[in-house]
């Protein structure tokens, strides 16, 4: 249906306002939708995510809902939807059998938001309630397994929420750790997602990705924390030394694609499903990640050089997923 | 090239008979394509599949192919290809070891129908042989493989019968039990499955699904059993008391699109690949199902509540892929 | 944007010169894209691999990037950017540990190729670089893993290379073999590649495949070798005896699609993921494999008759996928 109002755009477009036809045309390749009314001069800088422990075995953390621009291409702005400023959202980190009390302050003056933890069991309507516009709500669950899950906005529609930017990942470490810990000398967090025409949720339910990225999250002080873009991992890559043995934390949030997750250079020596020890491969030359889905994948880099990570569908490393490792001596 | 053609009959209907757009745009968008001659006034009431164990290791099963209008939409009707008048067909179930003597009657006036069970060693074009407009055909082979696998019928375009409505799931029990059947208080079976715009085989092979859905199909008498719809599954949930541990035989039949099977709020205890127990998972977020892969997933719903269970490819879920779970105290 | 230069060429093909049409038809469904500039009257014969085992734990091998014409469909011919006159290119096999010394003969005379293979640990830039058109360059690395590894060009498009035909399998034989190496009567190599609109990368991009196709790869003298072809392997089936458990190594070069890999007619006995022998699954129906992800597969054929070896993503199988295996007494 879509494709015919594009017809008669266009011919009206050609009969008459020949002015408009770059108009049209930025529409559909670069990610100049109008944004919803209420957002339209929105722009929240990034609050600080809010991390306490207070007990062993409980941690309050507090995380904002908020319409902030972010860059997705070097001259491409896109009027996010996001957790505390950044897409995908600030890292998150418990440890196996952490109690959490999440709050969730909803500075959108419009838009319901919410958190979907994949990492907790939960009630769903009342644990991942809507937070109503510009107010907050807290909420109590356990983080019962280890790995590497996503989190989401999980008000719908579903897909516009989490493809205009509300994603993250939340790290829930393993009470035993993995067999592999000793092994390790370095380790990232890397997510990828896909950004589609600005807030168009027909180009999201049937279109293809404009980009497909990936982002680094700080696990450490000190640590690269970039958003989701075709060129900050190219600009600023990742960083190791020859000989180690690097661990990624690796999700990939969708909303709607899958990815096969492929390091060029080197084989996976150890790969955890959705990070938990006990789903573990070896000497994988790719890990496939369905929507939401997450991986601990361990390499060795053995020569000093530059090391592209990828998703193998080309098609999407073209669009932008694509970060480099530098391995120096 | 299709697009091409759109163009062409856009165009002239724009110059003329701008009272035929409303069609093209059902066409289009509302499955309202025309069905194939034989078909057009054909709804085949459902005829219910006969099942008989007629020794320790064998059982005759007779299922019907047949012509049977369903609905997928609220408001849509599809005239589908089906077994015994469900989309999908009924659920079957046998034991490892089990030989099936299977009759299928093809009811369908025009087109030849067969059967291929995934769960089977056979020799395709003798046992999944085509059989005629009003005729039966009667095929003999032995499950030997513990598992949810997917059944469908076979005849060229293989794509066009499946994405009609032509497939369905076999439940092999494995001999041994799985490791966890002791933990389990309730089983349900689900899949997914596509719907394309009717009968159009240019969209089934190049388009995106008009609908992605799951549907319950009953393994104890009173279950729910439901058709591949966008809505009987939110409509009338699947039901669960607090604290029990659920198990779904879930398969993805497709016929082209992989799933990212999710439940909200939970995560799967334990996960045995294509339902063999040795192909065990632990603490997944999310399962990735190729087309016709199956799973036995097992998770626990600790708090009361409604579990919205999706594929996490949000475009999909959006389109359809959401079922209900509503756990009581 | 394609999508609104399309109606412009229509609009005016349907004005003027409706001589034309029949080609516009024809680029965007034949694959007859204009080959550029230095390819066009190119068609360079297949030169054999040249492959030398040095000593017991290294190997010597010469390959060619070359412009040759290849049938992709019986009346379709496609100018593939290959290695060795092959798409995908020849059969490499190594043994776990072995020390490859490359050197790759670029034949292209304006292009620059490389070869990326999956299986070794290497220095990206310095050990996959590009060679420029008429040079060569020889490069030195180890394969540490065993598996089913996927090699291609990794020169920028990177997509346009693999895309245009430049990929291929490198099997390295674990050292301690696989624990049903015993079992195994026939061995076969068979590949999964899609072809897109010729030579178009905008389609490669965002399109749907022309063709998605298999191959087979020689693994003894004598065995059927084949391009992705939609017919060869319909033509000339692979052939086994009634009883036999056959093993094939299988990858799935993409560029772009995942594969749903299966065999009509029977259950894989044994799977190992991307050919490791630690990554161990029994009893599956069907296999997921990653853009570039391999497996070893085993299966016994217990009846005598054609099996059809699929993708199950049908839309996938009627572009060409489906390869045959007549199994005879």
């Amino acid at each position: 249906m879509r494709k015919i109002w594009y017809l008669v755009v266009f011919i009206f477009l050609l009969l008459g306002c020949s002015n408009d036809v770059a108009k049209s045309d930025e529409k559909s390749n670069g990610n100049v939708y109008e944004p919803i009314a209420g957002h339209k001069d929105l722009h929240q800088p990034p609050v600080p995510i809010e991390y306490e422990r207070i007990s062993e075995n409980e941690v309050n953390i507090t995380m904002t809902a908020q319409i902030t621009d972010i860059n997705i291409e070097r001259h491409i702005t896109y009027k996010a939807w996001t957790f505390n400023g950044e897409a995908p959202g600030p890292l998150v980190v418990v440890n196996e059998g952490d109690i959490i009390n999440f709050t969730l302050k909803n500075l959108d003056p419009i838009i319901p938001h919410s958190m979907d933890f994949h990492a907790v069991h939960a009630s769903p309507k009342r644990d991942f309630a809507d937070v109503m516009p510009n107010e907050e709500g807290t909420f109590r669950y356990q983080a019962n397994y280890p790995g590497v899950f996503m989190y989401h906005c999980g008000t719908p529609s579903v897909l516009a929420h989490i493809a205009n930017g509300m994603h993250g990942v939340i790290l829930v470490m393993p009470k035993d750790g993995y067999p592999t810990d000793h092994e390790i000398d370095r380790e990232f967090v890397l997510i990828q997602n896909e950004w589609y025409k600005y807030n168009d949720l027909d180009d999201m339910l049937n279109g293809v990705p404009s980009q497909v990225v990936f982002s680094a999250k700080a696990l450490r002080e000190g640590d690269i924390n970039t958003n989701g873009t075709t060129y900050d991992l190219k600009d600023t890559p990742l960083e190791a030394k020859v000989g180690e043995k690097i661990r990624m934390y690796v999700n990939n949030v969708g909303p709607n694609e899958i990815s096969s997750f492929h390091v060029v250079g080197t084989v996976l020596d150890d790969v955890y499903v959705d990070g938990n020890p006990y789903n573990h491969f070896k000497g994988l030359q790719t890990v496939i990640l369905p929507a939401s889905g997450g991986a601990v994948v361990e390499f060795t880099v053995k020569e000093p050089g530059t090391y592209p990570i990828v998703t193998h569908q080309f098609n999407h490393a073209e669009k932008g997923a694509v970060a480099l490792l530098v391995v120096s001596e």
